[in-house]
C-alpha cells in the first residue's frame, strides 16, 4: 500500500491562521451577538483602486469576445507584466517569473534544491516558510531570534550552518525593515557560506523612508545569491485575485555550476500554468503611472490606520514596534504568553489579532495587530483597546 | 554550496509543447509570409460563453466597490463553488479542492506521497504526469502500452509493480473512453496491489455516450483507490482564466490508515492560497443551468471540429482513432516517425500538430490533432489535408 510522505509527520498538526479561525469561530458559537473587529490575519479590505479595477473588468469583457480571447498564455507570465515588473525592480525581464503568489511559490521553490537541507528563518516568521520546507524533505529548520534585544537583525555570522536563508522585509510579523548595511551584512554572510537566501519583499512598497531597501537587488553581489519574491496581495489588494512573482537572477548558480533560473523555468512550465490571465492584465495596469499613483495612496491609507493603532497602544502603556514603513505593529507583552494575550482581547475587547508565539519561538510574549481593516473598524479598535486597558487595570486592583 | 535537486538530471531536457514551439518558431523565421494553422496544442479559441463572462466582468467590477470587495477565500475554494462540483460528481463538497488547475495540483500532489515511487502511466501519456513524478522523486515510471492492438487499454492485470497510476479518461493524446467494465478492472487491479489511482477526467464533459462513465467514482469501490482531477479549462475555455479542481474521498487512506484528504486539505491550505475569486465566480456560473447549457453547445462545437477533421483524415486514407467522446484525434501513420511526420505536415502543410512520440514510446507513428481552433481555420485545414495527401502521393510516384 501507498506510504504517507514521512515529513508530514514533522509538521505542527494544524496551520496557524486556521487554528485562530477555530478559536475565534468557538468564541462566536458561545457569544452570537460579538461583533468582532478583526485585526488578525493581514487580508485586505479596501476595493480595488479604479484603474487596476477598471483593467480586470476590461480584460473579462473581451474573453467574451472573438477578438479578445486567448486560451493560455505563457507560464512564465505575461511578457509586457514581466518587462514592467522587471523595470521596478531594476532585473531583466526573463529573470522574472510571474505567478499565482508567493505562497504558491514558496511551494514550488521546495522543488529546485531536493531533500535534506538546513533552512535558516527569521524567529518569529512567516509559518509558510517553515511548513512548505518541511513537507519538502528539508532536515533541519534553524530559528534566529530577532528580538528588541538585537534590533529584529539576526547575529547572522553567529549562526549555525544553513542551506538556504528565508528573509522577509518589510517582516511579517515584526515590522522590522532591514537597513541597507544589515542586508549587506546577510548577503556576505550567505555569499561566504554558499547558501541562498529566499528574500521575500511582499512589503517592499510600504517603505517610504527612501534610504531603506526595497529590494535585495540593490545589494551588491545578490544577484549571485539572492531569489526574491514579490507579491500584488498587499500592493493593490490582489488577496483574492491572485497574482505574484519570483525574480532569479541568470547569476545565481548550484554548487555543480547549473543555472538556477533555468530550473525554475522548467518547474514553472511543468508544475504551473501561468497566473489568470484576467489578473495578469490588473498587474499591468498597477504599474502603470495612474494605477500606481492609486495603490500608493491605498498603501499610504493602510500606513495610517498602522499609526492609529499605534498611537492607541502606545498611549494605552504597551511598547509597539512596526509600522512606519511597514503595515504590521508588533506589541510587547513582556512576562505574558501570546495565546493568552490573544484570548484576552477576543474575549474582553472582541478584538481578533495573532499570537505572536504562531510565528516562532522568539514571538512569544508578543501578538501582532494588522492595519488591514476598514477605517471605521480601526476607529472602534483604538477605543475598545482604551476600555480593555481599564478594565484589565481595574481587574488587577 | 546548495545543490541542484538531482531528480532534474532525470527530466528529458525540454518540455514537449516547448519544443513544438521553437520548431515552429524556426520554420516561421525561414518561412515569414506562412500561414500556420495550429492543430497541435489543446488550447481552446472560442470565447467564453456570455452567461459566464457575464458573471466574470460582475465578479470582477464588484471588487472595485466597497460591498463586492473581498480578500483572502478559502483555500480550499468557495463553499458554493464546491457544493457544485460535488453535486455534479455525486461526491461531498469537502472533498472538493478547488485549483487554479490540474496541472497545478499534478505538482502539488507530488507532496502527498513522498519519494521512491513507482509511477505508472498509459504509453502514451499527458508529459506533466512523468515529469512532475520525476520532480517529485519518484524511483520509476512504468510505461502501460496503449495502442491498437490492445483497444488504447493496457493489460493492467500484468503491469509491473506500481504504487500510483495516473490515468486519464477521455484520453489525452489518444482520445480513447474507458468503459465502465474496463475502469472496474482498472479500480479492481488498484485496490489489489494497494495503489493508488489518480483519475484526470478534464475532458469527462466530452463524453456523449451515457454508457460511458465520465467520473470514476462512477465505480464500484473508486472511493477507496481513487483521487480524481477536474478541469474548467476545456469545459469552458478557462485555459487562461485559470480553474480547476480535485476530488479526494474520505475513504482514501495511507497504508498507514491516516487520511488523504485530511493531508491534501493542508497542502491546499500550505503551498496554496485558492484559486482566483474572480475565475470562481465564473466556475460557479459555469456550473449553474444556463451556463451549462451554454458551454455544453461548445464542447459540441469542437466536437464537430474533430468529426470534420476525422473525416478529412479517413478520406485521404489515414486510420483516425479519437474524436465522438473526445476531443483529439490520434492519427496512424504506420512505420514512420512522429517528428518526421510532424516536420511534414509543418512544411508542406503549414499545419502544426503534436508528434505522437512526445507522449512516450508508444506514440512513435502517430501524431495528434487537437479540435481546438476556429472552424474557418479547421476548414482551411481539412482542405490542405487534401492537398498534402495529393502531393505526397505524386512526390512517392
Amino acid at each position: 500500500m501507498v506510504r504517507r510522505n514521512v515529513n508530514f509527520t514533522r509538521l505542527h498538526p494544524v496551520y496557524l491562521f486556521a487554528d485562530i479561525a477555530k478559536q475565534k469561530a468557538a468564541f462566536l458559537l458561545k457569544n452570537p451577538h460579538a461583533q468582532l473587529i478583526s485585526l488578525g490575519i493581514g487580508d485586505t479590505t479596501e476595493p480595488i483602486v479604479q484603474t487596476v479595477d477598471q483593467k480586470l473588468v476590461e480584460k473579462a469583457q473581451a474573453l467574451g469576445t472573438m477578438r479578445g480571447y486567448s486560451g493560455y498564455g505563457p507560464e512564465q507570465g505575461d511578457p509586457l507584466l514581466r518587462e514592467k515588473i522587471a523595470l521596478a525592480a531594476g532585473v531583466k525581464p526573463e529573470e522574472v517569473f510571474v505567478s499565482d503568489g508567493s505562497k504558491c511559490d514558496i511551494g514550488r521553490l521546495q522543488h529546485l534544491f531536493g531533500t535534506g537541507l538546513k533552512v535558516a528563518v527569521q524567529d518569529p516568521t512567516y509559518p509558510a516558510y517553515v511548513d512548505n520546507s518541511i513537507i519538502g524533505g528539508s532536515s533541519e529548520i534553524i530559528y534566529l531570534a530577532c528580538q528588541p534585544e538585537n534590533g529584529f537583525f539576526p547575529e547572522i555570522e553567529k549562526a549555525p550552518p544553513f542551506d538556504l536563508l528565508y528573509f522577509c522585509s518589510p517582516n511579517n510579523p515584526t515590522g522590522a525593515v532591514a537597513t541597507h548595511a544589515q542586508l549587506e551584512r546577510l548577503v556576505k554572510e550567505v555569499k561566504c557560506r554558499g547558501a541562498i537566501l529566499l528574500f521575500d519583499a511582499a512589503y517592499s512598497r510600504y517603505i517610504q523612508d527612501p534610504t531603506l531597501p526595497r529590494s535585495i537587488f540593490e545589494i551588491a553581489g545578490a544577484r549571485e545569491v539572492a531569489i526574491e519574491l514579490g507579491s500584488f496581495s498587499k500592493i493593490a489588494g490582489f488577496t483574492g485575485v491572485r497574482l505574484g512573482w519570483t525574480i532569479v537572477p541568470e547569476e545565481l548558480h548550484y554548487e555543480e555550476g547549473g543555472s538556477v533560473r533555468a530550473d525554475w523555468q522548467r518547474i514553472a512550465t511543468t508544475c504551473f500554468n501561468g497566473a489568470s490571465n484576467i489578473a495578469q492584465a490588473g498587474g499591468v495596469a498597477v504599474l502603470e503611472p495612474q494605477g500606481l499613483q492609486e495603490v500608493e495612496l491605498q498603501i499610504a491609507f493602510y500606513l495610517e490606520n498602522a499609526s492609529l493603532l499605534k498611537d492607541a497602544f502606545e498611549k494605552s502603556g504597551f511598547t509597539v514596534y512596526g509600522g512606519g514603513n511597514a503595515p504590521y505593529l508588533w506589541i510587547h507583552f513582556p512576562g505574558r504568553s501570546s495565546w493568552e494575550v490573544f484570548e484576552e482581547l477576543l474575549e474582553k475587547a472582541h478584538i481578533v489579532t495573532t499570537p505572536g508565539v504562531g510565528f516562532g519561538p522568539a514571538g512569544e510574549g508578543f501578538v501582532r495587530v494588522s492595519p488591514y481593516g476598514h477605517r471605521s473598524h480601526i476607529l472602534e479598535a483604538i477605543q475598545r483597546i482604551g476600555r480593555f486597558v481599564n478594565k484589565s487595570a481595574s481587574m488587577k486592583n
